[in-house]
C-alpha cells in the first residue's frame, strides 16, 4: 500500500495541474540531486525544477543562513521598501557577477517571477524608444501573463489568451528554416519600408530554448541580432531567465557571445534555493522609470534575497564554472553515443551546457522515454512544440556519480522506450 | 553617526524603487507590528506589507513550522507537483474556508503574485464564454502585467504598458459618478444592442478598492452586480486580493454580500507569513483548464504552503473574525473623530474593516500626513489616485494597545501636517 | 405578369443585399421624389437613398450641366490632380457654405464615401493629438470599414468585423440612460485618473442618429461636449453625412447649436446627384497631412463635382432652408397626431427636420409599417437598434402635394398595420 | 499668361493633395488618351487614372450610354434595391466574364472603391473561417481604410493610422529575400506549432504589387501559395483592384497561374469609364453574409453600371486580349532596350503586361524621369518604397502611334534625367 495518495490533488485542485500528472508521486524531502517521496523512494532529479534549482535542493550553505535569518526574525516581506538582506544582495551581485564582467546595470525587481521580469522589460523598452512593436523569435517562450505570452511562440499557450495578441511580429530563431539566412531576413524586414513590419522597441530571445526544445543560437548569430540592433536603435533584451545562473557553463548564456543585452530577464535559479525571485538587469542610461510606475507585492522576499546573496559564493572563482563545462561535455558525449547507438530514435542531440537533450523524429518517443525513466527513479521532462525532445536538466551541482548513475537509468529508459516501440510496430 | 546607509539602493537599484523613497530607513527586523531598522529605531507598522502581512511579521507558529519544515530538507520548490506540504494546504484550506461557508471550488496556483491570479482568471472567463471583453471598474486595480493593467484605471499605470489595453471596457464603480445609477448605466449598455459595448466574458471587481482610494462598494451595489452576471451569462470575478484574508472582517470580503462569484482571486496573506503565494479559487463546472494550459516556475513555493496552512489556524473558529471587527469598529471611530475635530482637512471616511482611512480635499495634505507619522514611528501610506487617502492598513492580529499607541501618533501627525498647511497659508 | 423579375439577383447577388428584400422590384427611372418600377408602377420615395438623394432624383438643372460636361468630354476621374471641375467646386463652396457662415476650413477629398471621410478624420485627429483612443457615442454610426466601425455602436454591426476593435470607447448618448448626466459622465471619466479612460484624441458624434433610431442630441448637449473638447484639447468630429446637406433645415446641422469642429465630415449628398462623392472639413491649423499620407483612387470624381457645385445654388440664399424649416414642421404635426390619435403605436415622434419619424414600442409594428406603405407605392424604411422606428427621410424638394400625398399612404400604412397587430392580438 | 492657376488649390485643398503636386497643371478634357489642360496643352496618358482608365478616357460608346441614360431619368443612385441598369451588369459580367472562365462567383456591391472591396473580403474571410489573423505579403498595397491598411505594407501610409494595426502577419512576397524559399518560410510558420503564428483567416495578395514597385510573383509561386491556402484551409484573397481588367494581358490576373481564389476584389477600371464602383466576388460556398452585415451608401451607383456593362464588350472575344499582349511585349522590348543602352540607370525591368517599369537604383532618378516627361506631354508617375520605379501605365485602349510616341518622349526624359545627374556628379 502506497502513501503517495494523490485523490487530494484530484479532488480539488484545478485541472490545469500538469507535472503531478507525469510525475505521480508526493514528495516530501530533497536534497542536492535527489528527492524523496511519501513512500521513501528516492529519485535522482534530471529537473531541477525546470532550471529554479541550478544548485540542487536544500544546499547546505543556504539553508543555514535562511534559518538563522528566520529564527532572528529578520524581515520576511518588504515591499520595494530598503532591508538589511536587500542591500547585502545588490552589493554581492554586483561585486561578484556584475564588476568582474565589466557590466554595469541597475537591478530592477519586477517581481518575483519570469514573467514579471519580461513584463517589465517590454514595458522599458517601449518606455524609452517610444514604440509598440516587439520583434521574438519562433518557438520562444517567455511567460504566461499577456505581455509576455503576446512574446511567446507556442500556439495552444497563446490561444489560451482568449484574446488576440498584439504588437509583437514572430522571426525566425537561428536554423528554423534553414542554415543561411534567418537574419537576412530580418534585415530585410527591417530596411524595406513596405515591409509591413514597423522598426520594434525591442528584439527578445533566449540564447538556448529551453521550452521551445532546446533550440540553440550559434554564437555568429547571437553577435549579428545585437549588431541589428545597434544599427537600428532597437533594445536587445536577453531573457535569461532559464538559460542564465550558469546552466549553459557561465553565468550569463550569452558570455562565449560578448553580447552587452541593454536589458537582462533572471528568475528562477536567481534566488539560489527554489524561491521565488526574479531581477531585470537595465543599462544605466535606459532605466528611465518613474517612480512605482512597475510594482508589484512580492517584489522585496528577503528570504530569497538571503539564500541569493550566499548562492552567489559559488562564483568567487572559476572553479564551478570549470566543473560546469567538464560535465556538460560529458553529457554531450553521452547523448552523443545514445543517438550513435540508437538509430531507431531518428534523434539529435540538441542544446548545451546542462540543458541538453535529445530531439527524436519517432511520434512520442521522446515521452516515452521520461515516463520509463521516471518508473527507475529519475525525474526528467520532455520540451518542444511537440514533446519531442527529452531533456536532461539537472542541478549544476549534480556530482559524477550522480551523473553516471542517471546516464544508465536513462539508456535503460531509451531502450525500454525503444522496444516498446518496436514491438508496437511488429 | 545613522547605519541607515542607502547608498548602495541609490547606486544600484533602478529608479523604479518607490517605498524605499518615503521610508527611508534600511529595515533589519520585525515582529508582530514592530519593525526595526539599522540605527534599532523602532516602528509601529500600520501598512502591513499593503495588505501581504494581515497575521503580522513573523508569526511565531508559522515560523517555527517554516523553520521545522527547511531544517527537516522539506521540498522548497516543486513547480506543480506534488508534495506533502501542498496537499496539506489543499486539505486544510477547503476543510476551514470553503466547507464552512458552503463554497465548492477548484484551487489554481497561478504563479505566486496577485497579477497571476488575476491573468488567470481573465484567460479562463475568457475560454470558457467564449468571449474577449471585459468589463472593470473605475479606479481597479488588478496587477501590473498587461492582461491585469489592461482592467486596471490607473492612467499612469495603464500609460506604462506601452501599448494601447483593449478588450476592456471600463464601468462606473459605485459612486463613482452619483449615487443612483452606476449600475443602471451599466445594464443600459449590455442590454442596447447599439451600445458599442459587447457582452463581455466576465466583470471583475474589488469590493473595497485598496489602490483607488478606499472605495467602497455597498452590499446592494454587489449584490445587483451579481445578478446583472447571472442574466447575461457574464463570469463575476471577485478580486480579493488586498480585501480577502480577513481584512474586512471576514475571510472573503463579499461574504456579508452573500455572493457566489464564479472565479476568486487570493494573494498578498494568503501565504500567511508574507512568501509569495496566490490561488484562483474556480467553480467546479467552469475548470476547463486543459493541463499546462498556464503554467509558471513558481506555482509549487512549499515555503508559503507551510506557513499559510499554519495560518488558518486563525480561522478555525470565529474569534478571530469577532476580533478583527471589534478593533475595525475602533479604527472607524477614531477617523470619525480625526474628521469631525479637525475641518480643515476636509476629510471623509473611507473604506471598512482594517482597511479604512481618510480621503482629504487638500492637496499634498495626505502624503504629508504620513511622511510626518514616519518620522514619529508609524509607517503607513497613502492611495488614490492623488494620493489623497492615507490609509490605516494594520496587522489584523494588532493589539488594541498597539492601535491606541498608533492612533496617538497619527492624531499628531495630523497635527502636525495643517500647521505646515496653516503655516503656508498664512 | 410582372417585369419586375428578381431572379438575376437571386442567382448572383451576394446574400448579403439588403434593400431588395424591403422593396422587391426591378427600378427603372426616377424624377424628384417619383421612381418607376419595370411595370410601370410609380412609388413616391420617403426614403431619398438613406440621405444620398436630398435633393431628389436626376434634378433637371443639375442633370443638364452633368449631360454638357459629359458631352464635352469633361475629364470624369482624375485622382487627386486639379481639374476645372474640381476648382469650380472648391470655390464655389468656399463662397456659398462656408464663408457666409464664417468658417474656416481645408477641404480633403478622401475618397467618395461616408466611411473614407470618417476614416481621414480619425487619422489626422490621432496624428495632431498624438493619442490613440477616440470617445463616440452609443447607437452612433460612422461607416463599415474597420476604422470607423470601431466608432460605431451597433453590435451585429461590430460583429461583423471578426476581430475585436480597439482604441474606442462608447459613452451615453443624450437621453441615453436618463435626462441629466451623460456629460457628467463623460467628464468624470475624463478628469479622474483612475477611470480606466485615456484622454482621447477627439470626439466623435453625429447631432441627430440617421441609423440609430433617429436619436437627437439637444443643443445644450452639443454645446457642452463641445465645451470638454475644449477645455481638454480633444478634436470635436462632427459626421454630418447624413444629417449634414440641409436634411435638419440649415446645411450643417449643428448651425443652430453653433458648434465650430475641428473637422466635419460630409458625404451622401454633397454631391447633389447621388453621385459618390465625400470631402472632410479640417480647421487649418490642424491640416498636418504630409502629401499622400491618406489616398484613394476615386477621389476625384468630377461628374460629382458638377453637380455638387450646380446643387449649391439651392444654398445661395435663405430660400431653401425657410422650404424646408416649414415643411419639417409639416411633417412633425403629421407625426404628432399619428401618435396622439394611435395610442396602440406606443409610439414617440423622434428626429428633427426631414429625419423624423416614429418609435414604436411594438415589436415589429415599424417594419409592418414600412412595408404596408412599399404596398401602397411609398417608400421608406425604418432604423433602430431593433428596427422600432419607421422614418421619413423625404427629398428636401419633396412638394407639399407629395408630403400630403405621403402622408396620407403612410396614415393607412399605419391602419393597416396596426388592423393586423389588432387581429393577431385576438 | 497661363489659365493653369492653381491658387484655389493651394488656398483651399488640404495639405493632403498630392497628384497635382506632381503634374502642375489644370486639366480640362480629355479622350482616349489625350488629356488637355486649361492652355489647352495636350498630354499623352501613361498613368490612366492608376488603373481606373484602362479603357481610357471618355470611351465614346459608354459615353453615348451613359448620356442617354440620364437623360432618360435612369435611376443614378439605388442603395442596394434592384435596378435595370444592375441587372444587366450582373447578367453581362456573368455571361461575358464568369461563365466563359468556368468561374462561379456571387457578386458583392461593396461600397464604390478598392478598400470597400477589401474591407468585405477581409470580414467574409473571418466570418467564415471563424479565425482573426490575415497574412498579408511585403509591398502589398490594399487601401487606406484600417482594415485593409493592417494589410498593406507601407511604413509611412501605416504610421498614418496612428493606431497600432493588429491582427495581420506580413510575410515575404516572391523575390524578396532571395529566390528559393519565401514560401518555405511561410509554410515553416504554419506548420510549426511553435512559431507565433495562428493559422490565419486568409492570405491576400495582388499578382502584380502596382504601388509596392511593379513586383510580379511567378506562376509557380502563386500556385504553390494557394496549395498552401489549400492545405491549411485558409482563403486566398486576390486583390485584382489595380492589376485586374485586363491590365496584365487577360481580364484576372491569376488567369496564367490558373488560380481559383475563394474571393476577388475588383475596383478602378471594373466601373469602365472611371466611375467608382467596386465589386467582390466570392465563391457561392462562402457567401454567408446576413443580410445588410456589410453595407454602405453608394453601392449602387447606377452610372458605372451602364458603363461597366458596356466596358464589357470589349471582352466578348479574344481579340481585346490579344492586342493588349502584343503591346505589352513591345513595352517590354522598349524598357528592356532603354535598360540596356543606359547602364548608367543601373535600372531593372519590372512588372507584366500593361503594368510595366523601370527601377532604378539611382536615388531620385525615377522622379526625375517622371517630372522631365511632364514637362514634355507625357503623364506617368513613380512607385516603390523610394519612388524607385517609373511606370508606364497606359490605356489598354492606347495606339501603336501613341505608344511609339509615347517611348520617344520617354527614351528623351531618361536622356534629360541622366545628363542632370551626370552634370551633378562632374
Amino acid at each position: 500500500m502506497t502513501n503517495n495518495n494523490l485523490s487530494i490533488f484530484e479532488e480539488l485542485e484545478s485541472s490545469v495541474r500538469s507535472y503531478v500528472r507525469s510525475f505521480p508521486a508526493v514528495f516530501t524531502k530533497a536534497k542536492g540531486s535527489k528527492i524523496w517521496d511519501a513512500d521513501g523512494k528516492e529519485y535522482l532529479d534530471f529537473f531541477a525544477g525546470a532550471g529554479a534549482l541550478n544548485y540542487g535542493h536544500n544546499d547546505p550553505k543556504m539553508k543555514e543562513k535562511l534559518v538563522e535569518y528566520i529564527q532572528n526574525d529578520g524581515i520576511t516581506h518588504s515591499l520595494d521598501k530598503a532591508t538589511e538582506a536587500k542591500g547585502e544582495f545588490l552589493r554581492t551581485f554586483n561585486d561578484v557577477i556584475l564588476k568582474p564582467r565589466n557590466m554595469e546595470y541597475r537591478v530592477m525587481f519586477p517581481g518575483p517571477t519570469g514573467t514579471n521580469t519580461v513584463e517589465s522589460a517590454l514595458k522599458i523598452a517601449r518606455k524609452v524608444t517610444g514604440r509598440t512593436d516587439v520583434i521574438s523569435f519562433t518557438r520562444g517562450f517567455h511567460g504566461m501573463t499577456i505581455g509576455s505570452l503576446a512574446v511567446s511562440g507556442n500556439s495552444a499557450k497563446r490561444a489560451g489568451a482568449g484574446i488576440p495578441l498584439n504588437n509583437t511580429v514572430t522571426m525566425p530563431y537561428d536554423n528554423f528554416v534553414n542554415e543561411e539566412d534567418s537574419l537576412d531576413y530580418l534585415e530585410r524586414f527591417l530596411e524595406d519600408n513596405g515591409s509591413g513590419v514597423a522598426i520594434p522597441a525591442a528584439v527578445i530571445l533566449e540564447t538556448v530554448q529551453g521550452e521551445g526544445g532546446l533550440n540553440t543560437a550559434r554564437v555568429e548569430w547571437l553577435r549579428r541580432v545585437e549588431e541589428i540592433c545597434r544599427n537600428w536603435g532597437i533594445f536587445l533584451i536577453i531573457d535569461d531567465v532559464q538559460a542564465g545562473v550558469g546552466r549553459t557553463g557561465t553565468f550569463f548564456s550569452f558570455e562565449e557571445a560578448g553580447l552587452k543585452p541593454d536589458v537582462i530577464c533572471l528568475s528562477k535559479s536567481i534566488g539560489g534555493f527554489g524561491l521565488p525571485l526574479a531581477i531585470t538587469l537595465i543599462k544605466p542610461e535606459y532605466d528611465k522609470w518613474s517612480p512605482g510606475e512597475h510594482n508589484g507585492t512580492f517584489r522585496g522576499n528577503n528570504h530569497a534575497f538571503i539564500t541569493a546573496t550566499e548562492s552567489l559564493s559559488y562564483w568567487k572563482d572559476d572553479s564551478f564554472e570549470k566543473s560546469i563545462q567538464a560535465k556538460s561535455k560529458r553529457i554531450t558525449e553521452f547523448l552523443n553515443r545514445i543517438v550513435e547507438e540508437n538509430p531507431d530514435i531518428q534523434g539529435k542531440v540538441r542544446g548545451r551546457g546542462f540543458m541538453q537533450g535529445i530531439a527524436s523524429s519517432v511520434e512520442g518517443l521522446s515521452e516515452r522515454v521520461a515516463s520509463e525513466a521516471f518508473k527507475r527513479g529519475v525525474i526528467m521532462e520532455t520540451s518542444g512544440g511537440k514533446d519531442e525532445v527529452f531533456k536532461l536538466f539537472p542541478a549544476l551541482t549534480m556530482t559524477d556519480e550522480e551523473l553516471e548513475q542517471g546516464f544508465k537509468i536513462i539508456e535503460q529508459s531509451v531502450d525500454a522506450a525503444l522496444s516498446v516501440y518496436k514491438q508496437a510496430a511488429d
